[in-house]
């Protein structure tokens, strides 16, 4: 091929043919315009507190976010939002898979926001991902409550460390208030640690049962029925009422093996069919005296204040340890104590001081 | 007074006066032979493998001492113990004030000794102190035990801090080994966190209870019916039968809340009258049992590399945090932060890392 030639090649002719549209400076504006303006973090807080969802949506999906700079404008706006929030009642619900928590928690939202309030429902799971179905993560099982105006529902952050997803639960808490969300709602699932973490955030603990035999009384995770403020038996209706009804008297003999409550309130049982919407608005009557009963104690306020510095000592603990046991050489040196101390060799006291030494010549 | 008089005061009439004792220089060698010889650590171990009990009291005073010179003399024997350590059936025995440990342990020892066992007793106390009467502190309520050739007896260590103690007592139990003790028995009083520590200590937890009306059943501390292996209800003799017989049934329904052991073993309930020597030999056959079912399933040496795990990181982790706050800046900045977040003005997660920052800054 001659350079002559070349201005002949097919290659050139494009006379009539627009740009791919892709590279359509007419289209790249359509879609620019089109994108989410990225608000700074005072126009997304002064949003939020205006009570606008989508905000609220983003300043949650920047809590979430592994990137650095999102978590940076994450911060800066909790700390815009804080004088906005704490205003609420926190309530933890949790109960083992199959107790009806969704429908539960679509019951009972949706009566809250008869009542005029205004219920954000979060969840806490640390196991979750997308692939697997986090609890909330399939939002048609609450169709009701989604399509209320009143109502915001998040599924958990995902992540395995539980004390990331809690962080993160946390701090949209905060933004929840701040967005006028007076009743806030957590979601957890009935097994591994994730009860006390829940448990660690909110006022009141709620746990869902189902009526049945004996055996339901079996398999209750260590220490669950202790946080629990009320224990409601979920599905007591038509042939499961009686059912309902034992089950509410031992869970009621279970109660009484744990000591009285720092808070002075005496946990109750309840029976509840929330496919039926019966017994909701009694859970609610006890949710509300319960409150009432705490304010007037100073435990309500004394309990937040306990709680927020148990997060700050936790937070602190846990970056100690991560600081301390990210190193390459303790990471080593520790395992080669660890079997030292199996082989009999030293103590685990001897073993922790040495590391303890090391990490500090490091 | 003028120097000539000076020769005729009566103070220098001292012709046919001894001197006192403490200057007699006979008497001095005299008490200085009746001293306690300072030992080495490598003689006091020699002493301690050949079973000599003062060897052992003396090792064990070391490892109690404040001293650091008695400390790290201390860490030697026990760093020379270790290869002799490890091979008794460790017993932890908690029940609260009244319910007749002392009684028990008596009974229990004396029992043990019957059949060739040698018994050391320790306690973990962390609030005793001489004045207020620790527990075992009155040896006089276990004459029978205490001049039992083939029993040893100590007092829980003295100190407010139960990681304190309870390392104390770790490290005692060592020594008690290698001195030849198979059985060692660990008490502690029904209060406060102790269990969990001596329950982190031992391969068995054993429970002691009173037969009583449901009243019994309030108060217990709450997750201590959880750690235990066996519940004994004392007392379980004349008049106090039938409650007794009804305790267990209680107790048996109780220990059905809780799910399956990860030891496999199913935790029993069992009558006892520590007074009248009744029911011990059921509960050594319920604890060979145990130690049978848990060696065979590898669940004892599992179980005890758990322990020896959770100790060291346990060490870390209380000597990380207690190296950070410590610092005084740290100290005036945590309770600055901490009124910051009662104000509402900072989150505990941002309160952490300012804290954080500070101390790296240090």
């Amino acid at each position: 091929m001659t350079k002559k030639n070349k201005h002949i090649s097919a290659l050139n002719e494009q006379g009539g043919v627009p740009d791919p549209e892709i590279t359509n400076a007419a289209h790249i504006a359509f879609i620019k315009q089109k994108r989410k303006k990225q608000l700074s973090a005072k126009a997304l807080t002064a949003a939020i507190i205006k009570g606008d969802i989508t905000a609220l949506s983003r300043a949650i999906t920047l809590v979430e976010s592994q990137n650095p700079e999102h978590y940076k404008k994450a911060s800066a706006i909790i700390q815009r939002c804080l004088e906005h929030a704490n205003a609420s009642t926190r309530i933890g619900i949790t109960g083992v898979p199959g107790v009806g928590k969704s429908t539960f928690i679509e019951a009972f939202g949706s009566y809250l926001t008869t009542l005029g309030k205004k219920v954000a429902v979060l969840a806490v799971d640390p196991s979750s991902t997308v692939t697997k179905g986090s609890i909330l993560g399939d939002k048609t099982r609450m169709e009701a409550l989604v399509n209320n105006p009143n109502a915001f529902i998040r599924p958990s952050a995902s992540g395995n460390a539980l004390g990331g997803v809690a962080r993160k639960t946390r701090e949209a808490i905060i933004l929840c208030e701040a967005a006028g969300f007076d009743t806030i709602i957590i979601e957890t699932v009935g097994v591994g640690q994730s009860e006390t973490a829940v448990h660690s955030m909110v006022d009141f603990f709620l746990l869902l049962k189902l009526a049945g035999a004996g055996d339901e009384l079996q398999g209750i995770k260590r220490g669950i029925i202790e946080m629990a403020d009320a224990i409601a038996i979920n599905k007591a209706d038509g042939d499961n009422i009686k059912a309902a009804k034992l089950a509410k008297v031992e869970f009621n003999r279970a109660l009484h093996l744990y000591p009285q409550k720092a808070s002075g309130w005496t946990p109750k049982v309840t029976l509840c069919s929330a496919l039926k919407h019966e017994g909701i608005d009694k859970i609610w009557e006890l949710l509300s005296a319960y409150i009432t009963q705490t304010k007037s104690n100073g435990f309500f306020e004394h309990h937040r204040q306990e709680q927020n510095k148990f997060w700050l000592m936790q937070t602190i603990e846990e970056q100690l340890n991560q600081r301390f046991f990210n190193h390459t050489k303790i990471k080593t040196a520790l395992a080669e104590q660890l079997a030292l101390v199996a082989q009999n060799k030293t103590t685990p006291f001897a073993a922790a001081e040495y590391l303890l030494a090391l990490e500090k010549a490091l």
